[in-house]
């Protein structure tokens, strides 16, 4: 799971890479979150000297990795999918192919992109209705039995002191960075851009997640969105 | 439950309203959303007459009310708002008290306001997934699964052909109206305002639905937002 | 020329207000930006007392007041703007009568929603520009010679070394506070509900001036944007 | 001046294109506006044949191309540039040099990303006065006297009947079109991402345009951003 494009590709393709020496009849998996373009040219590389290519990014974070329960989106050829699949759910709980090479990338970053846009939303309803005199834990507990609710607010709400154990509980340290979901609408913004697909809140979310990274919010958890809207202030 | 301000307020205090021989001591329950400024000032002419009034807005929509499962979100004196929990449990099966009058108001809105906000990233993200050749059945149980799931994705998918017995199975006939979210966003942004609260996504999720009005799609379900960045067309 | 809505109706409203001992006659001109349906309320009032009100707020900023050439958009009689006519000449250099009472906020409150918007694009474009590489002066006059020129531009740059005399050349001290343009940018949202009028560029330059208020940047020229999006830091 | 990467690439490297018997010593010209990549492989492979070749996008619309009055942007090598100027001032009165290979399109974007931030929001502006109740022609003229004047209010109103010969007075017919636009902010989105440049206005304003072209207006002029706000109806 590494951070970018030119990283993902270098680690392959560069000196010393993985393609160096790669044993025939390899599969090799890979869960970074990319352009789905980066897997289609790894896969063509890896079939030229006999071996297999997924894209296996995943969902839900730190905490679903530590306890095994991680969805794998996975891109590329079904046989080869299916052999995988016994080590991919060492660590996942739910599989699931979605297409040829490069699938499983689009999938996780459309959910990504919902998800960038739910923590906003969150972070937008929670602030309002605690300026209007709402109890935050309250506010929370009714958007969880009403039609608001989502994970980024049952699992992970980013107001401090509502839930333990989450990032908005220790200032934001940890968790998934402002950098790195910006990082993943942005490519969002590719695809969209490639196919004249619609995504203006996806687009806004994206300048959102870009600016906190502006005001010294880029290696908090990205649910600091909340603290960005507060007061826009630098940690 | 009646679709605005002033017609709330004129259904009280207008010739022959309800205020006109209302006997003292009753207790209005009003379950319209509309601004907190609104109940504020009808309990004031309650209490004068002897009587006393609670703002009760809900959220579920057509499916909550049918079955009886709606949540109540009330505002009001607490002492009346336990009187009145037997009648509101009829058709609730979560009643909250959320703090003095228009308190009902200001949770309803802003679970609203997030709720706008998710169905236009769910519209969004199944769009440009279902265009990059993602099979649309696929990445809903993708997203409900993970980190994207929402009330608006697991319950009430805007995407034609994926659910049963939701306004997207019937062309968004019937359902909670884009003309009505639009009003609802409206009152968070007045109240956003008035706090100087920053709402970036729900400021830009009222333009879309207001946009969709526009565009001939005020009388249909908001999950038409599906269809509006789709192809933006009148039905 | 008094800051918003509330000030404005107390200053003639109020004990010792302007219209306790008014004389009968008077013609009272008020240059604030407020919403129209404050000084339609104040033009009953006086109209009761035997005077006129005239909403006339202006355009052009420190710099035009200075020299004498602001633009005055007048709400009112107009027999009676024809008889304010002289008075206002001497600090406007054009003065229009945009119709009834209230029609001079509702022109200027559309001029700064547009003037809102451009100025952050004008920030956008600029930053883009010289983070490609491109060289300031020379992006601006190019801009300035093309088809993205406007006043922001033109008059009022907000990079820093660009123009002398500027805000963008005093660390964005003095001008139009960040905090009085997203006053008026929360009218025109307010008016464009009333109306049911699209303005998603509107709506999203509101928060995004609404988002510097938050940080540090209330009291600061609203030209500060430029500021806000390279770096979201306090000043 | 050819609409997209793809295709300019390919008249120049495809089967007969232009790199085809191209005489050594050449010097190519190319007005298109596409990503400065392009330009950039382009003169790579222009000097591996001896040959020169300089990005040289404009501004001014067909009105000022049919008067010779185009700003040329131009990105390459200086000399170059000034043995072209006796050509390019045939239909230019502004030539400008931006800097190297690429750079007269980064010039060209974030113009036109200010134009089409510009152009939504004198749309948008005029929209909701006019719903207000003012005179069309008048708030035109107040804006153009004011901090909200810019090109698109100035020579290009959007609003019909304002001002002859401009797209809004047929209808949009000609003129640059919505798709156009929105394949430059698309571009201007791609090198947003790339510098981590925040461009919220920007960003929006591309999702318009977008959904324009989903709304049927991908081949009318992009003021037709008037009509799409109006009514978000087919033409």
């Amino acid at each position: 799971m590494l951070p970018n494009n030119d990283i993902v590709t270098n680690v392959y393709t560069g000196k010393d890479g993985v393609f160096e020496g790669l044993q025939s009849g390899s599969i090799l998996l890979d869960s970074s979150t990319v352009d789905p373009s980066v897997p289609t040219a790894l896969e063509k590389i890896a079939n030229s000297k006999g071996s297999f290519f997924l894209d296996t990014p995943v969902s839900g974070g730190v905490i679903a990795a530590q306890s095994g329960e991680l969805t794998f989106m996975v891109g590329g050829d079904k046989q080869i999918f299916e052999k995988a699949q016994g080590v991919l759910s060492g660590m996942g709980k739910k599989l699931v192919h979605c297409g040829g090479i490069g699938m499983g990338q689009a999938a996780k970053i459309c959910n990504n992109m919902l998800l960038g846009i739910s923590m906003a939303g969150v972070a937008e309803a929670m602030n309002l209705g605690i300026r209007l005199g709402l109890d935050g834990k309250q506010l929370m507990d009714i958007i969880n039995n009403s039609t608001g609710r989502c994970w980024s607010s049952e699992i992970y709400n980013p107001v401090p002191g509502l839930m333990p154990n989450v990032p908005s509980a220790r200032d934001y340290e940890g968790g998934f960075y402002s950098g790195l979901i910006a990082k993943d609408l942005g490519l969002a913004q590719g695809l969209a851009t490639r196919t004249g697909s619609p995504i203006p809140m996806g687009a806004l979310a994206s300048q959102i997640y870009r600016l906190m990274c502006k005001a010294g919010l880029e290696v908090r958890d990205f649910s600091s969105v909340y603290k960005f809207i507060q007061d826009g202030q630098k940690i």
